[in-house]
């Protein structure tokens, strides 16, 4: 049996049970480890498993999905993702070549990004489709994403931003000469996102995005026990505190839609002091603030 | 602490080792049982976290809140939640409850149905609003999930669409005499919410669903072990189906938004193939007629 099983969010201990069984029974098993990272390395999920981990990088889960899937026709072949196994195309195209190969599957579901970002207090029905963005470069700054947020905004849609990771880049000096040196991880901060947002708005200009009157929810290690970091404010009060404000990475953005409820407000009061606080302005200041953009630019009225 | 804990979507061992610690430490235990329901039943569990469970029906959860908090600042209190907790508003107002008592509060993510429906091979980025379809009856047909499934369409993008369970429902004689006599559960089946999206359809005329061009997936027990089972296939064909082919409750049914990439078409084959079994034209029909309108109609083209 071929097995995608889902790690979840945060550390070693949010592992399902079926999925822990899986491991268990397995006598291959393979990190993914570039679509996602997880909070804990490798060495402590060894530990815990009592069992040893083979990492598969891009290069190892795109062409070499035939050594991954080698025998899992005979004998327990486990891959462990980050998230949920459906979080990433690359799983689907396991599974494709797996079934292909007329290799029994079992996929083995758990908590990401997708779904925790209900986190934020705000409902995942109202929210429209997902975008990612990626690093600008002086020369590449693909704003696809902003079509895709203006979909949202204007049916009052919710709208997950997932921030760029360079896990294992090289230069394009080692690219080109054929070196296989990576350069050191690199994961989009809060403000660099919120940054990047309103740049484009600034050169598209379809007034999709307002700084002081498009409130967002800022999301770092969702689901981390004593990591969790949401702070909660109008995108010119996020650019204001520093990356560190957020905590280590992974981090994913919320844009708000209009079509907010006013629990949903409520819920995110205690982010909005938080960010309030991380500032410098107190907590009672931030609370105002996102009650009154909420106000008036949303309709929107916590008593 | 007050501890929110996702239970996952199909049996006891889909819960995290974090939510069965919290379990285990607790004091006591409430299950949540009407926003959905798992697959398996209280003594089951029971037996298994070797605890006594409570069960917490709709009433108990939006008006007795504070019973079930009580005391959760001084010892751990569990509520168990089919899916993940941010899945029902409800869980989000204890939380909001808590936090105004002063009660220290965690949420233990697992997979829900938001997320577990990438396992229909559509990716979750590629999806706009969920929508929730609830029971018509003689005279109450609301309509309003049309006008949103229309967004979702006019912009490319797929629909989850939640059917309705009714869970301890009261007969309107019942109710209005007071009488706290529950009907039986029903779930909504795949026949069903095919038939009142084109009911619809029908009525309102504005074509955004085509009983023989729209393709759509129809989950049922996603994650479930031996009991996942998906069909898919233009709404026609899914009408055809009886009921009880769709497998036990609970469904989810998603329609395949205009976007949709060739893999996604490719991951879908199978299911297609299962459907054309189930209503008796063999598989390799159940195949040509996904890809043959997903070629005319989503101009989408698998080798």
């Amino acid at each position: 049996m071929f097995y995608v099983i889902g790690l979840g969010l945060c550390d070693e201990k949010d592992i399902t049970l079926r999925g822990l069984e899986a491991i268990k029974s397995a006598s291959r098993i393979y990190l993914e480890a570039y679509t996602s990272i997880l909070m804990v390395q490798k060495e402590r999920l060894e530990a815990f498993y009592g069992k040893e981990l083979i990492v598969a990088d891009r290069d190892m889960v795109e062409c070499e999905s035939d050594e991954i899937l080698k025998d899992a026709d005979k004998e327990d072949v486990c891959l462990l993702v980050v998230g949920d196994p459906f979080g990433a195309t690359t799983h689907t195209d396991i599974l494709i070549r797996a079934r292909k190969l007329g290799i029994p599957t079992r996929v083995v579901h758990n908590a990401s990004i997708m779904n925790a970002v209900g986190a934020s207090g705000l409902q995942l029905y109202n929210f429209g489709q997902t975008v990612s963005l990626v690093f600008f470069t002086e020369t590449w700054k693909p704003d696809s994403f902003y079509d895709r947020i203006k979909e949202n905004v204007d049916g009052g849609l919710h709208t997950l931003v997932l921030l760029d990771i360079k896990v294992k880049e090289q230069s394009e000096e080692n690219l080109a000469r054929g070196r296989k040196i990576y350069e050191p991880p690199r994961y989009m901060t809060i403000p660099q996102a919120v940054s990047q947002l309103i740049e484009i708005e600034t050169i598209r200009g379809e007034g999709v995005l307002d700084p002081d009157k498009t409130l967002a929810v800022a999301m770092g290690r969702v689901g981390g026990l004593d990591e969790q970091r949401i702070l909660a404010g109008p995108l010119s009060w996020l650019l204001r505190a520093a990356a560190d404000q957020y905590g280590p990475p992974l981090h994913s953005l919320v844009i708000v839609g209009k079509r907010v409820h006013h629990l949903e407000i409520e819920y995110g009061e205690v982010f909005a002091e938080d960010l309030g606080e991380a500032i410098g302005v107190g907590r009672s200041e931030g609370r105002e603030k996102w009650r009154d953009v909420a106000k008036t630019e949303y309709g929107v009225v916590v008593d």
